[in-house]
């Protein structure tokens, strides 16, 4: 039975080694990207060989959080003393780097993800930190080093998605102290904010457009749905993994508990993002179709069935659901 | 030539009289109400007779922070002992206040505006602030009053608004020490996020499809245009008022460093809004043709000519202008 561990453990284990290489996961948001730069930043300021390793090009939104800590090959001669999954807890999580990341002297798991469990030689799991960011900055001071704007910037942007800037109710005291002391230590917010939420492509906004323009109400305007096809996609320029933020606005329609978002693959499924304010539980139902996620935020994906037909689905069931 | 005076001097001005009336700025946002909600609660838990005083209906995102204080018409029987303008400090920003402002024995100025300059019997001008809400979190204790969860409430409302979630340049290591107090105190922040920006109308959101849609990139795509007319209003149900968010949302696109949005008003004047990223002054462009605003976020309005013509007009003089 593997455990959690302190943060002086897992920095005691980091210290012992002199390579050390980083897992963030899949499909990496800001927190993932900026929680591993941190760490690896710090880490060679404390004199190891450290790479965030990776299987796929870094999003546009946080290419530039990679100030040459970014590798699909480390290149390494030998094994590496350490690998740390950062920001996730799973081998599903990073696939095609698996076999690397079991070649570690040393495994170890940083992550603030509730359902994560300890399953490596070190764990450090802490579900109530709002971000794998605000796990690091504590742990990088037991490093012996200190914080400074470069690794302040990555921990910043960590942070400020994952609590998608201060809104979510993972967001608490310690995040705002955090926070303020970054912003102490000259950490350029603003700008930090700028390259993170100001550079959208147009494509994206045509597609909102779209998406806001066909938004149904339904269920006595307790809920909205709006559906993206490959008609739609080939209209817009739009790509499905520009729908962040916009689902959210369907959300926050006056009167919406729970907002739906379907998506043709070029596989002709249809992915299903939910998002609901206050009380429907979308995890819930979620994996009753098959998929899951958090109680505000979740989905599944419907096979063998055209997007009008998992539409009117959708809205009959949901229709007798929402109270 | 008056002066800018200390906290202790306002908190003693307000500490002398029994009756004190709050003046927020018309076009009420999250800063004027919360800020005015927090001192009226205040000086009501120190014994005075407060009341907010308003001119006009509140708007929707700021009314659950109404819990008794707002009214039109105070009804004193005799003249206030003080008046207190919040988070403005021109007369024109209370006109229709103005004479029931200028009965106050003592009249007092409490501001965060850069360009706001003392002109009041007592005068707390902090052009630092990020939000006035942040003058008044200091301001309070020195009334002898302890910040509550509903006093915070109204607070953290005037913060997060004003630093839009965080996010502008004037937020600082200060804010989030507040933000981080006002958590500690069990001030509820996520839903207060839940009421401020999930609560949009339908209408709104087919405005925001028509003005994404409609949007046209020029000057090599340092730019970005789009208008609303008599008939786009009418054909989505949105009002002007209802273009929070979308101007950014046009900044925030690839490339572009200035976002021009084109109003119709009912009187056929052209409002015009600009928003910049980093560099161009908007504030300067905007007083060359009459208006003003900040240097990122400023406007003015053009008469005697359609929106067509006032759009040929601005991409040509933009063109040029941006580097």
């Amino acid at each position: 039975m593997k455990k959690n561990n302190t943060l002086e453990e897992i920095a005691a284990g980091l210290l012992r080694s002199n390579t050390v290489l980083l897992f963030p996961h899949i499909s990496m948001d800001g927190d993932a990207m900026g929680s591993s730069a941190a760490l690896c930043a710090a880490l060679r300021k404390a004199g190891k060989t450290a790479h965030v390793v990776v299987e796929e090009a870094l999003p546009d939104m946080v290419a530039f959080l990679d100030k040459g800590y970014c590798t699909e090959n480390p290149g390494l001669s030998a094994r590496p003393d350490a690998c740390v999954c950062v920001d996730c807890g799973e081998y599903r999580r990073f696939p095609k780097r698996k076999e690397l990341f079991c070649s570690g002297a040393l495994t170890v798991c940083i992550d603030h993800h509730k359902t994560t469990v300890p399953f490596l030689d070190l764990n450090r799991i802490d579900g109530n930190a709002a971000a794998t960011a605000e796990i690091v900055y504590d742990l990088i001071p037991l490093l012996g080093v200190e914080i400074d704007a470069e690794i302040g910037t990555a921990l910043y942007a960590g942070i400020v998605t994952d609590t998608g800037k201060f809104q979510y109710s993972n967001t608490s005291q310690k995040t705002h102290l955090i926070a303020a002391k970054l912003h102490a230590i000259g950490v350029p917010a603003a700008e930090i904010s700028i390259m993170l939420y100001q550079n959208e492509r147009m494509e994206k906004r045509r597609l909102e457009s779209r998406i806001l323009g066909d938004a149904e109400l339904f269920a006595g305007g307790r809920a909205v749905i709006s559906c993206i096809t490959r008609k739609i996609l080939e209209e817009t320029g739009g790509r499905l993994d520009e729908t962040d933020g916009v689902t959210e606005a369907l959300r926050d329609i006056r009167g919406v508990e729970l907002a739906c978002l379907l998506k043709e693959k070029a596989d002709r499924t249809i992915k299903v993002s939910l998002r609901s304010k206050r009380d429907f539980d979308v995890a819930a139902f979620s994996e009753e179709n098959g998929g899951g996620g958090h109680a505000r935020a979740a989905g599944f994906t419907a096979k063998g069935r055209s997007v009008e037909e998992v539409k009117a689905l959708l809205m009959r069931e949901l229709a007798e659901r929402l109270p």
